[in-house]
């Protein structure tokens, strides 16, 4: 039934054959595919999500007689213990009310809609405006937009380890190197500064700085924020400000955004809704763009701009509600979550800071709680992944292995679950940790004695 | 007050007067560079809006004693007189009272969404199920995806000619080639197929087809969408189907979607809920991956799932609304919409096709009516930008000249404005056109005779 062209292009098998018997013009061969041949491309095989490639990897067959305690996953949401607040929920409903957010908005957002984040954020020490605020689909696509207008292929950019595993996807993907600086758990997570300035040569193009951090759970102290500041202006390199739990600190710590520490280094501040507002999925994020310079200049801007316009920004209904929501949301949230994050964290220090062999880093913010392992106690793992894939087996209780945020040696725990689930998770990995612990033989040897 | 390393990697100024005196370990100079200097990526300058491009640089000043009207503009909400159905809100009201749409969703989507759309979409002769569909942050972002998923830099695309401009903007931010096939608007804008196979060749990893057609308004008859899967396929070349505009047709014409026609070409077939349900700024679009003969495989649908985690997908409240938004959105919404069209379609035909020197081609789909200007009967304007620019002086009325398309000498007329704005244009136009209307000497010639 399919119409037949006999003509030059004629069908795949005719070709063949013409080919095997006589000399045909090459160009014109050239001009067809002899069978199908659909592969994937090399950039989407370069998308590599290293979370999902260990996870994946890792038997997870939890233990019957136990229900299965998720300590990893890093949405507030999937417990229904951390729900949003009605303001929230309202504003949207008013959106779609008012019929006026339905349409398409510029690629970079309502203007009002970037004047209510601007105006949230702005400070006499880094004002902002709207023309300053990028809206974009989720803090993922606001970090993929700043990678993407601030590095070349072959150019390569700074990134925390342990840290966030989506820059390291994003930037591999776009041919761009990878460069770990070490975090030092023993001084807080604080970025290791010589480390840091050791890797920056001529082709880094951008530092990242996630402050407060996934995995760890840390704030910086303003302080060593200046000193992370004045090794990005010696050396002349823009930074990218992950600042998505920004104000998620627990309380007596403060959170300081980086860019009003700065008077010259071009800043661009990642964050959004997700985290704070505990609405993540609905892709609600932004980049502020700190210039006091004008070292970004109109580039940088107008990058921004035309990078926006490949899929156009966030939902329209969020970005109507998008005002009300920064400015009607009562502080009594914001704090009912905080404290709790914080008490939760607490019972889970308290309780793992005494089960021998770990290490259990006190965090002051976000959600999560780094825990060290003394591998050399136990020897029936190799290492973290093995550690929490028995974890699960024995236990039931899934924590991510931090070699998933190039850490081995660390597992996170995700603090946002009922605080019941957490008492027994720990009560859990005790046991687990009970079971599996060798003390080193000097230890026991200085015990006989 | 900023900490200043004075050791080896100095201060910029110092570098630079010690570079003029000595010679220095040149391995030391190159880890630091020695002044700001940030510029936006090549990516980001090589994504190109022609239509802003166009639009920018035009002179846009209508003429004060006449109200603008702006035919230009392809959202059909800006009017007001094509809301979207109350279903439709209703269903994302309702997903927000659930509770059950804020955390994230799987980054292609809840299993339950990709049911829904699967179902609307699923036929005996091109079945689908949830597996088969990937949600994506509006039909833009399917594209994106799609592009991103077959081609490699140095691959080429066959995209139509006139055409929708977002294909080019993102293959040649990726550095792939595109070849533009012509369509024929003697022919109802049928494909030239016996150009667009010229222009095939080993490099040529996509063909796009968009049906019906943004700009032409243009719905593709069954019997040529056959001729269409025939070249793909003697030529082994996967077809991305944008069928945004699919079901947008008018009574008495049929769309036909392209997969149900083909037993071999594997098809990613792009959509959303922009059009058909009038809500753009939603940002809901969808990826169907039709692939009967296993030709994808699970490369292709792995590489889209790996691609998709970069951003994760759409707001997961219109998510929760899809499926009532599919299945209770009433006929008469669609029916409406498309009478609505159907009738602005043809007073504006009828009006412009008795203009002399505009020659309308007659949609049968869509939401848009290419016109036509014969430039031999315009001295006064070199071609259809400066044609559309003046109309905007002399009559504010402002049509996109069909340049933003790659096709000269035509404008694109949006039909979704009130029927009252619709008859106003096409006076307006007219008055244009008699008083630069000039009849070729040949013409006057015969008129003298
Ligand atoms: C440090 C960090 N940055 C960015 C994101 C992404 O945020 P979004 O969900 O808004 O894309 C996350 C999400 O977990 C995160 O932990
Ligand atoms: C042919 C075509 N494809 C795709 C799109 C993009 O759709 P969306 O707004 O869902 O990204 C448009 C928008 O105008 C279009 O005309």
């Amino acid at each position: 039934k399919l119409p037949h062209n006999n003509g030059m292009n004629g069908n795949g098998v005719h070709h063949v054959s013409v080919r095997a018997h006589v000399s045909v013009n090459p160009a014109k061969l050239k001009s067809h595919r002899q069978r199908w041949n659909v592969r994937p491309s090399e950039m989407s095989k370069k998308t590599l999500n290293p979370i999902r490639a260990i996870v994946d990897g890792m038997k997870l067959t939890p233990n019957p007689e136990k229900p299965m305690i998720a300590l990893s996953i890093g949405d507030p949401t999937v417990f229904g213990n951390l729900p949003t607040d009605d303001t929230v929920l309202q504003a949207m409903k008013e959106a779609i009310d008012s019929h006026k957010y339905n349409g398409y908005a510029p690629s970079v957002g309502y203007q009002k809609s970037r004047e209510a984040v601007s105006n949230f954020y702005s400070c006499p020490e880094a004002p902002l405006e709207g023309k300053d605020v990028i809206l974009t689909s989720g803090c993922s696509q606001a970090i993929e937009l700043a990678i993407s207008v601030l590095c070349n292929p072959g150019d390569n950019i700074l990134v925390p380890r342990p840290g966030f595993s989506l820059y390291k996807t994003l930037a591999v993907s776009m041919g761009i190197q990878v460069k770990h600086y070490n975090l030092l758990p023993e001084k807080s997570w604080e970025i290791d500064l010589q480390h840091l300035e050791s890797l920056i040569d001529d082709k880094t193009a951008c530092l990242i700085v996630n402050n407060p951090s996934n995995p760890c759970g840390s704030v910086f102290t303003k302080d060593h924020q200046h000193k992370i500041l004045a090794v990005a202006s010696r050396n002349c390199i823009p930074i990218l400000a992950d600042e998505i739990y920004g104000d998620m600190v627990f309380p007596g710590c403060d959170f300081q955004p980086l860019a009003p520490l700065s008077s010259d280094v071009p800043i661009l501040s990642c964050g959004g809704l997700a985290k704070c507002w505990l609405v993540p999925g609905w892709r609600m994020g932004w980049i502020l763009i700190h210039d006091h310079n004008d070292i970004f200049g109109t580039g940088i801007r107008e990058g921004l701009v035309k990078l926006s316009q490949r899929i156009l920004g966030p939902c329209t209904v969020v970005q109507g509600a998008l005002e009300s929501i920064l400015n009607d949301t009562p502080p009594e949230f914001y704090q009912g979550t905080i404290s709790f994050l914080k008490s939760n964290s607490e019972i889970c220090f308290s309780e793992l800071s005494t089960v021998p062999g770990l290490n259990p880093v006190m965090p002051t913010g976000a959600m999560y709680i780094m825990v060290g392992i003394e591998m050399e106690h136990f020897p029936d793992f190799q290492n973290d992944v093995e550690f929490t894939e028995r974890l699960v087996t024995e236990q039931s209780v899934f924590c991510l292995p931090a070699t998933a945020f190039e850490y081995p040696d660390f597992f996170r725990i995700v603090v946002t679950v009922p605080e019941e689930m957490m008492i027994e998770a720990c009560i859990r990995i005790r046991e687990f940790c009970a079971r599996h612990y060798r003390p080193r033989s000097q230890d026991s040897h200085d015990l006989d004695q």
